[in-house]
């Protein structure tokens, strides 16, 4: 086993930053060698520069055939992701993905036949596999404990709505945001998605009708096991993020709520008032994104399987492409259609 | 007004003894003057004279024929409700019909219709409307204070399968048990149901697939305001009565979870042990029946609307259909077609 | 064993009403056969009329020389209880009595041993003892799978201060209102008090001076089998009536916190908005008033131990007693010293 | 305003290791820039390599004369904090100390009377008050919403009990653990404690008895402003770090309870499983440790009061002072006894 992974960031916006600081800091055995990002500027320098890191390029291709580099995090833009795949694997680089990898299932393929033909390591970035509750529901069915699963239940709501500008480019919700939840019903029942059935409506803005996509939206499943599920979103919770997953199983049901700012309680006589669940994503999964870094750490010094691997990538984006099919169409998709 | 409403018992089995209890002890301005069952025994005869109710028949017709009766409570066999809806109010008599009021729409409306033309007062059992927590989702909905509706959500697991003799005739899941979930959200939401979808498997015991039934149920629904829902059913949740309700709206959500045996807390080594939800619908709705007792005693007294009246009836058959459409023909179903 | 309990209520006021429909409508084998008051008024006539008791009177000693009662309840004003007792005892009578038998304990000791003289029946109204909740703490204590009780712990707070005229008469905080309490940590331990230390504060009304009272006390305790204990006391949470009781013991802790008006919880951008406990005794304790009659009734028509006994209804007294004098003389007082 | 606090460590066990990797990594604007500790070992090298700290050094004068650093951080033995505070002061360092400053109260005025002189910032360790749950207790209080507190309650258990060789030098139970229950009840009401009573008692190990020592105990306090309270400590919940606080007002109560490993409810025909509270300090005042070590850091860079001083390291000693005499001598104690 290696000591240390030396990693190459490409993308240093957001998510990059996050990752970054996650791979200085609280990740073992992980150490961030390099920054590349194609619209650097002084604020990812200076970014870069803190964290101790020399190597910092507008190329990722500085990345790519840097010698001294084991692993990159692939954190730019979505349409970049599968081109970069394809040189990170034949570079030999082991690759950690941000989702989703593609929003065309043929070209993620095409990038994940190159991974496999590397033999290089492969991982993407569905974080909240990694956070503590789902984690705990997805391990006490896979533990069977409980039995067969019987219904898998999805709650996920953002907790306001995005720009117009975002929604334009984001593939639509169920590519954009339904998405985990496809990946997460995947992981709580431990089996493949078969049919699909979705029903939407706009309720927030009307102007998201230009962009034919909806703000509110149902999601009923089926699954190879038999179990059904059903996932339901809205792009407007207002009162934070709303996250909540649940299995029911033969001898009963595993359930998690929300994590919240805090567990106060303040009883007067106008009622019980406590605090909302976590605002957005970077409170609710912070020490999830840590543990996927660490997973894919471990994964690539160890020599073991990375736990959310290509196919995982894949199999989201056909239920995406069959749940967008079912609501234009209004009726039930097997995923067989948008498989061929 | 009236000082008290002198009511008649049409079916003293476990429905109807309930009823006649709650007339007896815990309804105000109620009179529990008369019982009658087809299948009259030593053990009703008791419980009669243990309430002080000195007319015992095992003839419906002395109830509905005598004059001193204002009201019936129609808790006999399913079958048998329509035709005892039509004496009753061809005889004057205000109506309380447990439900489903019958299985064929059709034969509903021509009940109801009597009804109308009688101008005597209606109510249907959907008792838990009358439930402390399901009428505050519904009032705070109502209210206006969350805005429109967006999703309204319904999760009702029974404690444990019912023996196949008991579904033989049950005519369905979703006539059985789901009733109660399509009068729910047509309740919670204040709105039509104009399309449903449903899915549904045999996870618990493969015997049920003789009558075409399912043990396990989704049931995805499109509202007239433009809101979306879904109900999840399980003909055994194992750990008790599970009914829970959800809408979520413009400015948030309300929901509610069950009430418990209790609401202890023991903390050891091994974990938190809690208590479970109450066994079943005896213990959860036991104050419901009796607020739904009281409601329809002042409706009638007062002159006022029943709170659930004829239609309320009505809707959840034609939603029951199209969900037993929706399962046998895998395809969304609209409410229109099964209207017609 | 007897097929019924033929009982005589004496003190018609709030308790005796309440108890009086009880076991008129809620009790088994309970039957309310005859009802005295000595302020015997138009309403108390037409309400024992209601329950269908014809023998009403403004004399106890009707009820008390009556062949046809089997056993009283006394709900008359505190006062008047001892003497009530003695009468009760020597004519046969199997006696209910509320709570506090009286507030000086020589003359309860004097009851009790008539009582035990007569050989009749004798139960305490400490009705908590058979709420859900800390019966629930009660019964894993007892059961052993904790190992010993080492710390009691007991909240209790009124929702609202009682009107000064109420305070004047009351006999104070600790006899008046903490006298729960102390019998509820004697019933949670199963253990005697042998040292309290009582703390007090006037932080509601400082008109409750002039009685020399407090509105706002913490109790320290000391048990027998080692435990440490705390009652904690307020006569005006304002949001309702808080009762929570928790047991911590070897192997860990049993807990209970308050039943709710209703469970639902509403999150809005303002946060998360829950019902406030129930209001008042009257609310929570309504199927503990129902259960403790039937324990009563059943203790007499089986010949068994009633569940709170002679001494149950001195050791809080005593108590009290010692709660008093720790306040008024700034230390910690035995038992033992207000014992002898 | 500085940019960057230069920090060095006096003392690398588990707290100061601890505290340092958060300087680290997680504090903004300060910086580690040297490690003793008069027990210097190997692994304290390599782990000040880690984090790229070059000084290191057996000898904490190293760190006090050095002119490159800014401020101290006392982690060593708490026999050792008071000299240091001394040698620190004088040398003009800044100075976070670890609790408690010492055993001794004269002791700690001497060494505060040094901080004042020198004009350098201090702050005492009491991490607790960082922790989101009891500041959001404190800031609800505080904001005055509530009115004014008429009861403050703590509840703090350890998970296991600490082995003998620790509890013979650790001080006793009131200076070792509940010192910190001691420093909260200050912060949460606002106010001085006046008078305390202790009960306690040998519940889990009668080893402890040899050190005059209880592993079990309930303090009672009365608050300068009429506020009355009290802590319950356990040195074995078995079930993890139980740490309660509340704080019942005029116009209602604020309270927390713990946070859980995570937040899943398993629901079977057996009951409810929840998850344990997290399980000791490190995991539960994670974040609080991070929020100590800014503000610090904070408060020197711009010059602004600490937000735990030089008095609120010495209140606390002296309450445990008159805690240790009340349960010796068996009485209440006042405060002014002990701080003459």
């Amino acid at each position: 086993m290696k000591k240390e992974l030396k990693i190459g960031m490409i993308g240093a916006g957001r998510i990059g930053k996050l990752h970054g600081d996650n791979l200085a800091h609280s990740v073992s055995d992980a150490r961030l060698v390099s920054v590349a990002d194609v619209y650097l500027n002084d604020d990812m320098r200076a970014w870069a520069k803190g964290l101790g890191v020399e190597k910092v390029s507008a190329d990722p291709g500085d990345i790519i055939n840097d010698k001294d580099v084991d692993a990159v995090f692939i954190c730019s833009s979505t349409d970049s992701h599968a081109e970069l795949i394809l040189q990170a694997a034949r570079a030999g680089k082991h690759i950690f993905c941000e989702k989703p990898i593609h929003t065309d299932p043929a070209i993620i393929k095409e990038a994940l036949a190159e991974v496999e033909k590397a033999g290089v390591k492969f991982q993407v970035g569905f974080v909240r596999r990694f956070d503590h509750n789902h984690k705990k529901v997805r391990d006490v069915v896979a533990s069977g404990r409980l039995g067969r699963p019987h219904i898998v239940k999805v709650t996920s709501r953002d907790p306001e709505p995005q720009p117009m500008e975002y929604v334009a480019t984001s593939g639509g919700i169920f590519l954009d945001m339904t998405i985990h939840d496809f990946d997460m019903v995947r992981y709580l029942s431990g089996s493949e998605v078969t049919e699909v059935c979705a029903f939407g409506g706009i309720l927030i803005d009307p102007e998201i009708e230009q962009f034919e996509d909806v703000d509110t939206a149902i999601v009923m499943l089926k699954f190879e096991n038999g179990a059904v599920g059903v996932i339901e979103n809205s792009r407007a919770a207002r009162y934070g993020y709303d996250q909540r997953t649940e299995v029911h199983c033969d001898k009963g049901c595993v359930q998690v709520s929300n994590d919240r700012i805090d567990n106060s309680m303040i009883s007067t006589v106008e009622g019980v008032f406590c605090e909302k669940p976590t605002w957005f994503f970077l409170e609710r999964y912070n020490n999830a994104f840590i543990a996927e870094a660490q997973a894919f750490t471990d994964a690539v010094l160890t020599g073991t399987e990375t736990p959310v691997t290509g196919i995982d990538g894949l199999m989201p984006v056909y239920i995406a492409k069959a749940a967008e099919r079912s609501l234009k169409e209004g009726r039930i998709v097997k995923l067989d259609e948008v498989m061929k």
